[in-house]
């Protein structure tokens, strides 16, 4: 479906460009009934918002979010909500070497490659703005997924080599820094890598973590569309992730089995399990205990220092980009990380409602059951 | 669709499991004109055949393929291909605790919990056997891929935690040992080290890496179908599998922009990169470098260790697993990499062809072109 | 998907040739729990069996349906369940003209154009033992639909110029003759009919009617996806259907509203209503009255007279089918028409399990409503 | 996927009530480098705008179209193209009667079971201003299929019980009577039939037919997805349409095979059939011959009469609708025909391009040809 349709069931569509007129979603097969305000979703664009701190763009992006359908009287009708963000900044101006050659770790090179030519401005459809409409989409998921007892949190875990061990999360402390780390110790020590990256020109990568509680077991579709492989997609579609990891993940290929296997038991008739190594998903289903995931996240290509590249010509050259870039992608990510995982489970959950024919009885001919 | 299909227009349908009459895959949207035999497929099915050396199983299975359709005259038609392997191995037999308790790091819970109730005979669907379908498919994947200069490698990158650092890759080794790593010396330690975990009943997890080349850049679509997207799904639905990574992956995490881009360069007129820390993948599109994507794959959970859980009613209990298993997945899942790898990227390039309005003239009016 | 998969939940995909070793379908998103067995598709593949008149073709073809996934002790699992029918007829001979002319009225000339060539022996994938496939999974279908208190039911209401008016039928009598009408006395004129085609080496078209009742209201989803449009795809997609009517239909066209709209009335609390003009779906969802569609079918193509054509080589020639060919289709087309109504019915019953948050709280949190 | 989005590479997802603030598609898989402006939509628009005649409503509805994505400098880019159409009727008012009742004929009811309750506003996603979307989507498709030389043209072929026979078709008249009727003779009898309608509060329904030239054979895929199953959904999809035809339709289950098989002949090395029985369309791809549908759409149910029906809270009443409604709705939805079958060969000419070998050759390494 030329790739901006995600989801079987809660389905979205996301269109824009970084310097068209708009920005937006459609959502389909969100069930009715759903209480929804363009505040639930404005509260996740805001999370997003670029300006928050000195490591991201000074650019000024006032997204407001306007939803245009599929809501009645506060409420989603099951018809498809139309959501729309217009964009402020688009005053045309001078691109000059952007638009005649290729930046290094941009995606100008394989458009030009895929569709014979590209609309040039500020990255087009692979700018970071395109992630606005996931967020969106991600805020109605996760208003859903509420509603159903479930949870998705996300927060920065490493930058550069900066990396809070588990047993140090203090998650009260995600929302003290700017950075969106579970530990304003290591949030500080980041701060201070970041500022010499910035002064020596350059950008820094990182991870981010996501867990989901509440889900309960049996969610995901057994073989192709698996609970770890929808997310892996979902995850991996962000722009600059490079990585995703399920519970262990690399780690668990250094392990052996009699560590790596979670021993189940129960209590008061409750089941459980001693360890999480499997990251709460055992063969593509949620087995009950958090589900937990890791991207990594590269450095922002867009770097002030002169790297070598080509022009559209084919001949070589040297390119320095200029503007306002955010040395660190990853703290402005972690809100369309969760956002992604959000839409993920929630599509999971509406296909799992016809695993068994009982639910079937359940909802259509009660009084046969 | 219940995640038993995969793609969009090279579509793979696999059924089966593990102790039923037979296992199989249907092929839908193959491109007619491709020439197919049956010997084309068993030789991908055979390097994942048990029995091949001391690490893997020595349960008996002489997996042969069928084509039911979709080949006439030696080639393929258009129409669905229906490959179709019989198990041979189905004796009924005491499966015991297996059926009444779950194994840990095994999906029986998680059958149980999705719909009521499971095959509990091998795993049923969730057994390695259900990657029969995936291979047998890889291997049309990969013939037609050849027909365009394109080629799909996998191999073992690491065992637990003996790992052959890139430098040391000798390629023509890799048929040379039973575990399918590009270094032969490796290869003895990692052997070693998987003898000392069969005498401590205990199983070993490990890495695989995959390298395509001849990929004409630009495949893959933008923003959810991204190439690497695609290739994390892919791969992340491979039973075993917890992690995946393209290009620097995580270690792009850690690094920064300045190191991490990759500086185009032009020579002859022909666009190359000086380095390919990207991984081949540029904005979700191949860039006409060789995609390198590495995969964690988790210590075989089956171990002929005493291990606590719980049974079906819920009480606790403990388990030992008995009979024949792989001290180790990896050797045995690097053709179902590969054949993933090769379904994915057949089918994104299949979607590509009318990225261009151009193409379309090419093909349905060169005369107005 | 290149054609050859139908269905979002409830997902079927057909393979095979009419002359290759066998052919099946892969039925994927059946709920778990169903009683199901051999029977309950041999039952189903009977009914379209030839040699059960003189009006089908005398050709032997004793299909026996095998389950070879998908079913434990007797009962879905939720995995897929592959259906396989072995084609005994398969015995080599000479196709002489048929290989290289085109048939009028076949598909031969349009296969040549989109693959380059084809699987010329009887037809291919083109040829009426592609049903096979939809029937089997139609009987599954049908089996969850009974379960839930839905019949599904089809027969034939004209041959050539004879057809039953609503007013005469006997559906009693359905079983009764050999071309599944709704009344013996038609059946006899029809018969007559067919004989008279035979002698002048020539063919009958004629139309099927489908009643589908005991639906819930609200089934199908507005927009593209709505009932009527899903069951005029799926109806159309067999062989020889040329047109598909809902409810008044093509006499709706000539109507006036005042007539052709169905007024509402309550009685004991239940909604009825008084007429059934629209065939049981307003706004492409099922307003809880009968459903009811007609389908247009063209008589046989294969008629043993000398036509007019082309051979491959593009040279103008004349052709003369021989062998054994049914002067009408109806008849044996009735149960496919039942089947591909089945399947639909079935997906969309699925799909609107979610399109209300009432129904997920009841599924997955009862204690939260 | 809810039913809002339609097409599998040529995939349009539509949004919007007839009462919310805007109404709008999404187009995603339009290959780059097609010339597209504002007015190539406005063109379509206009002609399914109301009060162009007096059997259309007086509603002013002056609906513009802006592209939001996925164009730059006059062409598209390849990704998704966002059309918006602002609402302009949108002040609130008293709905009365409408809110609390079920009108006969409308989706009022069917949606209030479906969802548990609707946006009652002018009949909200069900009403006839959903077809805008499609609309937009059917331009940018005809857009495309031009520059193949394709054309897709529908018009009125009848109206209650006039219609008018092939053979006195005068397709230059269709643009100068309000009807869109190929004989300006037979439209001023069915405009006379029309104000009789009027004068009896009464409406009616008609025919419309739509051709479909320059095809390339050997479009459409066999089995589910053919060509003619693929049109018949788009069309039934249309909210008023009951019933759908290709080439001779209902007409040849009435027939013989002998006259109803298409003789095809050669002649200067290109292939034609002496007759078009089969629309176009031979085992469910393009045979070369123009694709003839048709397809009946009902009465437009708003009559000022007043109607039985029953309340929301099940109790019987009577409703009379007020408010400016046209007396039948099928001059306006003659372009609504036109866009969706459009839109539908569109997408299979995307899909076709991948169904031989050689194709994918030509476009990837023609040097390997």
């Amino acid at each position: 479906m030329a790739g901006s349709t995600y989801g079987t069931l809660f389905s979205i569509t996301t269109w824009g460009e970084s310097h068209g007129a708009a920005i937006g979603v459609v959502i389909d097969g969100c069930p009715a009934g759903l209480p929804l305000s363009e505040d639930d979703i404005q509260s996740f664009l805001d999370r997003r918002k670029p300006g928050q701190s000195k490591f991201t763009t000074k650019r000024k992006e006032n997204d407001r979010a306007e939803i245009l359908s599929g809501t009645f009287e506060g409420k989603t009708t099951g018809t498809p909500i139309s959501i729309i963000i217009r964009n402020e900044d688009q005053r045309s101006r001078d691109y000059g070497k952007i638009k005649d050659c290729y930046r290094p770790g941009h995606a100008d090179y394989t458009f030009d490659e895929k569709y014979g030519f590209r609309d040039y401005r500020g990255g087009g459809r692979s700018s970071g703005r395109e992630t606005i409409g996931r967020v969106a989409a991600g805020a109605v998921a996760a208003k859903l997924l509420r509603e159903l007892g479930i949870t998705v949190s996300a927060y920065t875990r490493s930058i550069g080599g900066i990396c809070i061990p588990s047993e140090e999360y203090r998650y009260d402390e995600i929302k003290e820094n700017p950075l969106y780390m579970p530990n304003n110790a290591y949030a500080k020590k980041a701060s201070e890598y970041l500022e010499s990256c910035m002064k020596n020109l350059d950008s820094s990568g990182g991870t981010i973590e996501c867990i989901i509680t509440g889900m309960p077991a049996g969610i995901g579709e057994p073989v192709f569309d698996k609970l770890d492989a929808s997310l892996a997609k979902a995850v991996m579609s962000i722009g600059a992730v490079k990585g995703i990891e399920i519970g262990d993940g690399f780690a668990a290929a250094r392990a052996a089995g009699s560590t790596n296997n979670d021993p189940f038991f129960c209590e008061n008739g409750k089941v459980y399990k001693k360890t999480n190594h499997s990251g709460g998903i055992l063969g593509g289903m949620s087995d009950g205990s958090p589900i937990v995931l890791r991207a990594a996240v590269k450095p922002t290509p867009s770097i002030a220092r002169e790297q070598q590249t080509i022009t559209t010509q084919k001949e070589n050259t040297v390119v320095t980009i200029t503007g306002r870039h955010d040395p660190v992608i990853v703290p402005r990510a972690v809100v369309v990380v969760e956002a992604m995982a959000a839409v993920t489970v929630t599509d999971l959950l509406l296909q799992n409602t016809t695993s068994r024919l009982d639910n079937l009885k359940t909802i259509y001919c009660p009084e046969l059951r």
